[in-house]
């Protein structure tokens, strides 16, 4: 079993909010990120996969196939947007970097298989301070 | 004549764009940096100063003053905040990388001699493959 | 289940030494490091904490409450501190970046469930070349 | 159980192709990465151990013994060396990152038992974008 | 004036040696860069350009197109080649970083006219350790 | 004229104070720095000779040798020490970033020559957030 991880970034735009709360409640719970303005940030995306060395190409997976697969999946529906307003699968949801690692492994999990080979990690830095790691489950 | 650099970090949202375009020609000229509702970076800034040595004491510049200086004229209206919506000192003007470091060069250089010193250059970091330097002329 | 880790940093004094040893065997078990007048580094420290996403907030953690928690509990002990010298909880041990992450741990665990999640790791990062990682057993 | 981790690099030429393909069919394949002229990267290799601390040094291992011992191993056979023609561990396999990674856990794995220590994962990383992790098995 | 920096990446192969020196005289001269299997760095480039602000746009220059510039006329020629073999504008010349950063920028000062902005500096980055400028005279 | 810089790196204690301040007026002058029981750092160095390409070799310099001199002339007597008592170009000078670019200047400077070039810049890292750049005058 071997692990190999491809990195890719965005950039987006985001706001920490309940529409149920008031500005103030929203304020104290989630500080600064609260601005209705909404603020942004360069974000870093690990995902690691794992599964057997393919003998034929002593590739676990072809690299540029799994960094166009995230692309079509994951950062073109990401870079330069709101994330809040404009990405599907974060609809509904708060806007937090916990649940956008979890949205992002339900958005490519399903294709994954189709490189022979299982998704392991979603791995998103929002800042060089914080980072979350989610494996699936 | 010594150099002294302090970096400090803002993120923010943004929006390339001109009003008196249609949005067909901000999205030929900003590409997807146009995009009507923002996307963000994490910036940073790296404050360069100049001058002699104090020999009282060692310093060229407190730099715990540096910062807080920074911070105070700089970092506090760009953090968390929208660029194009809520920084007073770039309204009317295209919410690019050199006219933020242009911008911030104003901000801050009359501040700068209280410290006895002088501003060397202002470098704003937008990506890790694009940053601009601005030397004040 | 989701991970989120929280980087913080400080600065200390050092040094690796057996009172019980000669010089010259303190110097030959830990070489430059047995400096009797001390040396340095810029410590890293990240901390990871797992646990469920609060549906309310999105959140895993507030992370300004793990940061505070982190720089109460472990920062403030070590940030510009001779470690041998003054760092209480380390008294008796050898200043190893093994033990410095083990007693971090020790210091912190106790307080990590006041933010309804569990502490995963405890990571000190001595230079770009090494770390040391501490999982609680 | 403690885990450490030592960063060493090499530099090395390789090219990733197949013998029984046609140069076309190689091109397909490995793309850019099968000229026949090679082309190399500046690896970062991160050997991790674990076990138990000794309670007469602090330390789990002394990170001197294992930078010599990774040096002596692995980085003296691929520093500055033709992956697919200089590197014995190497021969008869695809120069691949996931092969580079499972070759030198078996060059070290003997050794590191002289430093009553255990190899937990060797992690290469080709470039800032992609990077590959083997745990043994 | 401002000044603007792009970073763009290329991976090559390459050795140091004369063709009038015998293998032992490269060995002492080059060391370890004159092996005559090749070896390769992970090249990091930085161009900077400066100007004056474009009011229209707000940019010193299109990054996009600058990108794409660079592309054309430097990463393509050097990005996976040889570079003793492949690359023609180093033929008859040593390999080393201080020659790669010359060539580099006569392959690109002519172009850089075209986007309204003028070549400031090549910065080569070969390793962690070691970076090349050249400002043109 | 080319410019190549060099990066190495050393781990220190230190302190700044003053022996005819007071502790209080110590701790009001230099803050946490103050602290009597030392603290450190791990101080990065970039060194930046400038010359004429040798035709003979391509370089400007010989890196191994550059390398070896800043290690004999710098590296040594900084690398686990403590700059204020064991330094002896620190003695009777506040053991400040700025002091310590400037002391390192005049200790390198008189031997760059023997590389026939030119030191051209003295950078000190201390973190991530600081560092002093010194041009000789």
């Amino acid at each position: 079993m071997i692990y190999i991880t491809r990195r890719e970034r965005f950039n987006a735009a985001h706001r920490l909010f309940r529409e149920d709360f008031t500005d103030a409640k929203n304020l104290e719970v989630f500080g600064k990120c609260s601005n209705p303005n909404w603020h942004g940030h360069n974000y870093e995306l690990y995902i690691t996969v794992k599964g057997i060395i393919n003998k034929q190409t002593g590739f676990l997976v072809n690299l540029k196939r799994l960094s166009k697969m995230i692309r079509m999946h994951v950062i073109d529906k990401l870079d330069h947007k709101n994330i809040n307003l404009e990405v599907e699968f974060m609809q509904g949801k708060l806007a937090s970097t916990e649940n956008l690692a979890v949205g992002i492994w339900h958005e490519l999990e399903p294709f994954i298989h189709e490189l022979d080979t299982e998704l392991h990690c979603v791995k998103v830095v929002e800042s060089e301070n914080n980072h979350v790691e989610f494996y699936g489950n």
